[in-house]
């Protein structure tokens, strides 16, 4: 089977600990069997590797992700880079030319498209299995799956099918309703459009060419600043006449506010956490160091994190995104391709942050303009590189990094470091890269030399 | 008046603000006129002076606190320095010792004794100077604060009085009941002991040395470990038959758990935070860096500092000693005479804290068996002594401490480090103060060299 997952949104509804950097997919909720924690994204890919071990799986994603999808998937993914944020409809043509121009899948092929964070069970993907194969056969231009209600939803658009069979045609589409309408589309026999669904591939492509002016994915990519934004429900499923709507019963929940998350999670308390014995309803997800302790609550979710601290009604806290949106803070972690970075104070003019570099990364090669880094290593071994010269580094060295000077760091064993910035304008935006091939890096890294530098 | 001021506890039913070092006396609750925060402590001696701007008062204080109560209520305060903790009868009789051998107040003169931080109107501190009057004209040995109780609360002791006047005799103490005992006590007109009290100076030094075995308070200070751990209570006014209790109708509250110091505060918010419309009954003392948002809660204190987060429904907020004790955590925060320090990281072989050094303040000259440190200065300016050699540091400045090298730092404007400790066994008790005095380590600090050290 041929997937493209879409990860999409930078959502907030999960602060603080999704962030304009970290979306909800990535946060890792869910215990394994094993003991780890994994992610939403992670879950999902692990759900089709086992469903079906040759799936050839594509994720469309913003630029920005790439780091995070690189650090939680791993270095071999294949990914249909967005260079900036243009709704659905560019971001799946924009997978589809990459399934063909690139991986060379051909117009016949059907693929599926789905959302890369529902929590489903296995069945789900039995079900994708189904919709691809309708697909193949040509019998629909579009499959949607129709997933079977168990709530009269204001949050999910509705397919009114013809028929009650597993597959059926489409009479109408529905937007979000109000409860009570929603309750009368449930009577029609309605299902919620989970935004799951499969063609071939060609179908897609020529749909496209009709109504977007690129000639093949190369194309696409430079110009997909210039494409509207605009919906793939809005600007191809509401207008196709061909299209069928598979039905699933399983299980099925969309993750994107914490009182559904909490329903989701086996366990009440993650991270240094206790609740008294007169709680009821609670659940704490605690990323910070320092303990929680809650007492006498009911329904109520406490998560914390470095970037701030919720504690809601669980019926409320769907509702934090206008709240969110006030804070307009600092990103105080995020996951890099090569490890992450947390900051651990901000001062007038000066932060401290911990850098953690995985064994055999680098951070890129650049340099700042206005301001200067101290770095103390505290853990593990590896190199420093400035101005193109090399110094091996291990737990108590210093390293001073002088304004304008260029630097990396290289890890050979994982490597911890406390940096300190210190300048007048400190700012994310003071980082000017200076290409160097990562075996360019390595070779200088491995030069002997002397002394140091 | 001359006032004893007794400063106890480690108070942990007020955690995460208070700990094994930050009692909750210390902590900055209350807003002033101006705007500052002041604890519980500086409120009372502010109230005090300004009831008699000629008072003489005196900390009754272990050893523990001294840097604090330096930092909040100046260089110049007089405190009787208990070597250890040996509850109220010697730490009593210390302070009264020392305000007849090192003070030089007569036998004859009239002490006041009461706690550092009940939370009061200056209408106490009229009845302190008539209950000292009393006691000054012999009328009682001991002369009591009985308050007229608003509820029959289990937390108090009870003082059963002759009479329904000013002043009356003392016809029994009742210790801590149950609410219906509480209720049939006050249904006889009982009043609460606050633990206030007047006596003549040479009383309780007399009833000392009929009870105890020292001489005067240079020897009684050597002994003070070998004293036993009894109350002033139980020791003295349970057994003392010349005794009075003056009645007290102002206000008067413990603020010793979270639910009576809420009640108090003047703001449901301090610090970085955030109730939505639907919340009612909610207070928020925030010290963390990062915000805190409260949504559709009733009845419930948040509270978090660098050592944790508690959120508790308010009533419960009394009882969060058990849970707090599990936590055994290291101290995150410290208010020290020179400044104060914060841990921001503790990694595997390492910890790395802010230091802030007050302006003219320096650190004890000391040294590490085990651990190197590395200071990265973030602001202001001063001098770094390394074995005995100065140099001066200003921010951006990096200073390498090796294992086994005195240290200090002298602050000329306010001087703040990220200090980063590396080695296997980081300890507070690795710790070798080296003595010099201040005079000393100024005089190098002003020495003259061509450069850094």
């Amino acid at each position: 089977m041929n997937f493209i997952l879409l990860s999409g949104g930078s959502g907030k509804r999960l602060w603080p600990l999704s962030n304009d950097i970290r979306s909800k997919q990535f946060i890792k909720f869910f215990k394994t069997n094993g003991g780890n924690y994994e992610s939403m994204a992670q879950r999902v890919y692990r759900q089709i590797r086992t469903a079906d071990s040759e799936a050839s799986i594509t994720i469309a994603a913003p630029k920005t992700q790439l780091s995070v999808l690189h650090n939680q998937l791993g270095e071999n993914i294949s990914i249909s880079i967005e260079p900036c944020r243009r709704d659905t409809f560019p971001a799946i043509v924009l997978a589809t030319a990459y399934l063909h121009d690139i991986q060379g899948i051909s117009e016949t092929e059907s693929v599926v498209v789905c959302p890369v964070d529902p929590y489903v069970d296995d069945a789900y993907f039995l079900t994708l299995k189904k919709m691809c194969e309708q697909a193949g056969r040509g019998a629909a231009n579009l499959v949607l799956m129709g997933i079977e209600p168990i709530y009269p939803s204001e949050k999910y658009g509705y397919i009114i099918p013809q028929s009650r069979g597993e597959i059926s045609g489409v009479s109408a589409f529905r937007e979000k309703p109000d409860a009570e309408t929603a309750a009368a589309y449930i009577r029609q026999g309605a299902l919620w459009n989970g935004g799951a669904f499969a063609y071939q591939l060609g179908y897609v492509l020529r749909r496209a060419h009709e109504l977007l002016d690129f000639k093949d994915y190369y194309d696409l990519l430079i110009k997909y600043e210039t494409m509207p934004k605009i919906s793939f429900d809005y600007a191809i499923v509401e207008k196709e006449p061909s299209i069928q709507v598979m039905r699933y019963s399983g299980q099925w929940k969309d993750l994107g506010t914490w009182n559904t998350l909490t329903e989701a999670m086996t366990e009440t308390i993650t991270g240094k956490s206790i609740l008294n014995e007169n709680c009821a309803n609670v659940h704490i997800v605690n990323e910070l160091d320092i303990p929680i302790l809650a007492m006498g609550l009911r329904d109520v979710v406490i998560s914390a994190g470095p970037e701030g601290v919720l504690v809601s009604d669980k019926e409320q806290s769907s509702y934090i995104k206008p709240f969110v949106d006030t804070f307009n803070q600092q990103v105080m972690f995020a996951e890099k391709s090569w490890g992450s970075y947390r900051v651990l104070d901000v001062g007038i003019e000066s932060m401290t942050i911990k850098v953690t570099l995985h064994a055999g990364h680098s951070m890129n090669y650049h340099s700042h303009k206005a301001r200067k880094e101290v770095w103390t290593v505290i853990s593990g071994t590896g190199w420093a590189v400035i101005d193109q010269k090399r110094r091996s580094i291990c737990s108590g060295d210093v390293v001073e990094l002088p304004i304008g000077c260029c630097h990396t760091a290289i890890a050979e064993s994982e490597l911890q470091m406390i940096e300190v910035q210190l300048g007048c304008e400190i700012s994310v935006q003071d980082k000017q890269k200076h290409p160097i091939s990562y075996d360019r890096i390595i070779a200088i890294a491995n030069k002997e030399t002397t002394n140091g530098y």
